[in-house]
């Protein structure tokens, strides 16, 4: 792991099936699917509404998110996607990876450095400060703030839901994998470190449900971090990025519906890569 | 007022002075300049921290606000910024001015339909729903939202701080120029509107202070709203724009200072803009 | 309905069974017990804890409120309270009932007044004064903050939880009978009017589990009210009064335990009292 | 200090002087003298509302709080109280006071711990347990709560204000005497210890204001903590106690007023007294 290096290629199979029932014309707006890019490669794509509606995904320039936009009239519906992706995150050793000082950030990651719907830098940075202060800067200080929300915060299912801050678990010291990111996104910012949240599919995570992990900007680069340690952080296939939660909905809707239960499924394609160990390495995995 | 037009070009000067005290270094980031732009036109303007610390203007692509990024050694500072610009915004036909269905709005333009630090616009949809759903859509929606804040939200300096978000405003029902502009900002968004956070220099506002209206996306547009009722609406000198308050603060530091109490100004040059009457058109005043 | 007037007695069955799976040695504090008094007499009860715990109500002298505590040891328990009722409300008429000078108020009724855990009185004074302030005082302008709330929050089962609060519920515009109760008690409070929870059996109610009304002091007494309008006011079998839900809570545990879904049922004994009209007298209920 | 013995007694002058400009007839509601009893005799007092309002005190039954209520007139006032006031604590020995059983706390001590408006010990059970779960149970558990608080909450003046509560403190961690004392009643309730607010004077205070500090309920009697150590906790005269400051508002009014700064003072009467020093000793320092 001599300064930074592509990883062995990791390939997945990976989807989502929704169900809804529209009670009247209700505008949807959906992020479900995988990014592209050089560093995770969509191999083949599915996407379909049933009965059919026709849609194609637009992609946002700054951050590479893919939205599907349409409106569907009163009935129920069925929209499924899936895909085969590669991932070939980089690997780059943690003591090499640096915080980038303010006057140096690109403008355009200035955002990211502001507090946020469900981070709120603001009022968390007298305990930031006060806890994180004095660790090392740079990839091990990020990596010591996700091993205080680990050791602090309890992963405990159904103790959150979709208004619940960082604000909020700081205090209640319980959350799911969403909470988790924007506790340790809430961190960086108050120490000066961009920071922002990524939803995924989360490869072994062990609930049917899309993955929440979050990247902090250093050394040029935006380094991936899953405080929740429930899936390998170099097996993360990547959805959305955003600020926080409040960006990267998978689905938001403008009408009356009714939903019931949703699959999301992933798995390796090779059966070697079931086996892979996780790495101790700082990774990054996207280009912009 | 047939269509679109420009107003006659407005003239003022204006800027602000700022005093720290520095007790360790600290970097600031500062965003107190004028735009500049084919509406709003910087004629003349000056920069200057004394003791002397060299900077220069950085240009956020996407919002065209100007950062100063500095660090400052232990010391006492003042930092003065001074400028003329002349304003040249387009006039509408409330009428005309349309909403834009979510399937038709730039990409670019759909975060300012999300949460957002200080607008939680999840938290507010069934009140907005109830009291706004029915009202003539468009700018006539948007004009309706600021008549009710207007009407059932105090203006009462002292009555928020740094970290009263719109859901507190609207349950308090005080606040200042900020808290207006987030209270109107998330009603927009909760109904479906991109709405944004504009900071300014704002013409004949009695307080010594900063200015805070708001942008609603109608029609391909951003147009400008105030429901302080404070400020001529075609007479904002924009600083920055944002999603909230978050994004555009005028100074964010990292480290340890003392501020005095700060200088903000901004007159007309020419006698007879003194005496404008308001307009009831709608105002729509940057290209980005 | 001349001045005050007993209504005809009315007589009910109720009760509830509540599951527990305790893990580890654990302290219950129970409060599901009917009151006793002059106008809700206990004609028979029986509590049981299976398999066999010996327990004694204990009644608090303020309150009326009845009391069981005890501490389960490991294993899977079933308690079920049933009792017969006989209610004898005072019917008033309510263009008689006035409000207490805040200094002739007993200085026990104080508390009453002031803010509690759900009940931010302090915050949602300025939208009290403002909506209520006008209202003819005494039992009308009470029962118009019960027609507010009816009229706009929605009730929606689910939409809130343990720890949502009156300021929660006057912003999310929906929730149940604990935030319709809440959100009365805290408009009273705001305007100098003493008021106080209540938690139920409540007749005609369509879920399965208890009731929450408020009371508010008026004329020397406390006055029944129901923004919910789900169940008959005058045929509400009172378990617990409190400064809020905090207060009031039906089972506190101090330990490790799983709890299954709770059964409550209440159902009148006279075939007449089943087709009670609603009255629309004031309703008071209780001796202390 | 072999079991329990009473401190040789203290002495001290104390009192406040309020200043109130009032725009329309308006109720207020005072609680600033000191209470009195077997272990805090007051020796001499007087109050005066000038222009002249006759008033006379009243004393809550189960508090033994003194309040005044009157109503006054359009006009300038100045309120003032001042007293001798003669201490008798009583001191025991830490290690021999203990947690009392919740199946065995006196009814009247059940509302302490519940949940209030400022200590919304519901939130913060996690990690209360998380972190003083495992402390020595009784007194030295309490002060272990004071020493964490001291350790890692910053005393700051201006960091809070009337609506701060125990859940915002956790997270700022910043606030003053009040939100001290909140944070330790909401930590002792979570751990199923009752505890209390007492609004004081506060003899060393370095402001001119009240004092707040806190009880537990240990081995049958209240104990005092001061999490501020900002006073000798055996020289606390006692104004109020309540759940929270919602109960031991020092001025509630009702009607439309403009304060002046108050003024608060109390100095010990004895010479020697000046210099005692801080008792590590538990201190209990009342009969109710």
């Amino acid at each position: 792991m001599a300064g930074v290096g592509p990883e062995t290629q990791m390939r997945f199979s990976l989807g989502c099936e929704l169900h809804y029932r529209v009670r009247q014309p209700t505008t949807f707006l959906l992020n479900v699917e995988a990014q592209g890019g050089a560093q995770q490669q969509v191999l083949a794509e599915g996407f379909e509404i049933a009965p059919f509606v026709a849609t194609e995904p637009q992609r946002a320039v700054q951050t590479a998110n893919l939205y599907r936009r349409f409106v569907l009239a009163p009935g129920d519906y069925t929209i499924r996607y899936d895909a085969r992706v590669a991932l070939s995150p980089q690997l780059h050793d943690p003591d090499s990876v640096a915080e980038v000082p303010i006057s140096d950030l690109p403008l355009e990651v200035l955002p990211y450095l502001y507090a946020s719907r469900f981070c709120q830098s603001d009022k968390l940075a007298r305990f930031a400060w006060r806890r994180f202060g004095s660790l090392p800067r740079g990839h091990p200080r990020v990596a010591g703030i996700c091993n205080w929300i680990f050791d602090n915060v309890d992963y405990l299912a159904g103790s959150s839901d979709a208004v619940t801050s960082a604000y909020d678990t700081f205090t209640l010291r319980a959350g799911v994998c969403r909470d988790f990111a924007h506790l340790g996104i809430t961190f960086c910012r108050a120490l000066g470190i961009p920071a922002r949240f990524v939803s995924a599919y989360g490869w072994q995570l062990k609930l049917q449900d899309f993955h929440a992990v979050f990247e902090a900007y250093l050394s040029g680069r935006w380094y991936l971090f899953d405080a929740t340690r429930l899936c390998p952080i170099d097996a993360i296939v990547r959805i959305a990025t955003g600020r926080d939660a409040a960006d990267t909905a998978f689905a938001t809707y403008y009408g009356d519906i009714e939903d019931a239960p949703k699959l999301v499924w992933i798995e390796a394609l090779d059966a070697a890569d079931a086996n892979a160990e996780w790495t101790t390495a700082a990774v990054s995995a996207t280009a912009c």
